[in-house]
């Protein structure tokens, strides 16, 4: 990672700390504008990074042992007289390249970004993919995004474990209670029961229970059906609760 | 975008500006810290996102109208009781929900994240892959890599809608009634009242509720809540049912 006449002590900082987050770890310096820059307190959980870091004077000597040197841009009206490629795919090569030696990714000024002078020492440029509306991103945010596309396992990404479903007979018995409760509650009796009962089933089967948590439903209701058959502490309210059952 | 409880305005605007990059819109706050969080100047680009940001005083009204609520975490030391997605995957699942409804993906503060209650209001959670070593990010980078994964592999197949699901606010109107029910009828008695509550929060929203039957569920319960409150005519066949509860 090299920082090309950064201002912000701060983005310096910002910049440090999401190399920790994603296991990056050489933080260089081309002529940082704040000689102070190392006491940036963004770089919070990056202290020995920003110790290590270290200074140049040129781009040349900051990527002298890289073997491949990216250069990054917001792309805009410039005349860009090398490839530019998007993060996805940049990133892709990049992590090819790492295998075999260094690789140096430049981030330029906030104000300008890298000039012509610092591209002609890229190989390629990456931009990441805004929307045209707003191209210019914050430098901490522009980091850490790279660095996170960098770091992103794309094999994980379409993986997923589904959600296990209760099984049959767990929903029957989920059922069984449930249309007990409704019974004692009076809900069937307001309605045709022999439909209501399907329209129920139906129901309950448009909605997806967890696995795990069929013994905490039957739990729920079985108490609820109980207190039901029971009789009840309570018996104020009677008039709002009862405008519900409209 | 919902953050919640952040305490610096130059992260609400550099959330702000992260969305304007990647073509998000709707920034909605949860009891921001700082009032005058509206002159961030931190929001390059994004001043008629900071000007449309809506605040709310709980997550439950900012997610109100949202079919999926994610929350981020950093994962570390707690103990999660809801699943937990790498950025790559739960990006995914995002994508393919937004085709359907809206979406809320919340950010807690700077200092501590979100809180055990903020989760319950979630389906699921998502955390940036970062390196075991330094796991906590910047706000402001945090969002902008979240948007970027949400924003990369724009070639979005013309796939047939899922199933709709209740909003959060349906949601939240279900688990009320569930809970007076289940305190009418002595269950939360039994166990440790707050941490059921949220167990219950949890379990209603790994429940899959289809979107059309929510005055349904709603009508049940209600019913089931009426007659808990206003006595029962059965008083018999106590001891059955009591061993139900066990």
């Amino acid at each position: 990672m090299v920082l090309v006449s950064t201002r912000n002590p701060l983005n310096i900082g910002a910049a440090a700390r999401a190399m920790s987050n994603f296991g990056f770890s050489q933080l260089r310096l081309v002529n940082p504008y704040d000689a102070a820059f190392r006491q940036a307190t963004s770089a919070v959980g990056a202290a020995d990074l920003m110790a290590n870091a270290v200074a140049y004077k040129t781009v040349a000597e900051a990527v002298a042992d890289c073997a491949l040197v990216v250069g990054t841009t917001a792309v805009g009206k410039r005349n860009l007289h090398q490839p530019v490629h998007r993060l996805e795919q940049g990133a892709n090569l990049i992590r090819k390249r790492l295998r075999s030696g260094n690789v140096a990714l430049l981030f330029g000024s906030e104000k300008r970004g890298l000039s012509n002078d610092d591209f002609s020492h890229c190989h390629w440029l990456m931009r990441i993919p805004t929307g045209e509306k707003n191209i210019s991103m914050n430098l901490g945010q522009a980091v850490a995004v790279c660095l996170y596309e960098l770091a992103r396992d794309a094999k994980v990404a379409g993986k997923l474990p589904k959600q296990e479903l209760v099984t049959a007979g767990e929903m029957e018995r989920i059922t069984h209670v449930l249309l007990d409760a409704l019974r004692a509650s009076g809900y069937l009796d307001l309605r045709r029961i022999a439909s209501s009962e399907e329209r129920i089933r139906r129901l309950l089967r448009r909605t997806k229970f967890s696995a795990g948590d069929a013994e905490s439903w039957l739990g729920m209701l079985r108490q609820i059906l109980w207190k039901l058959k029971n009789g009840s502490q309570y018996s104020s309210d009677s008039n709002s609760y009862r405008l519900w059952c409209l």
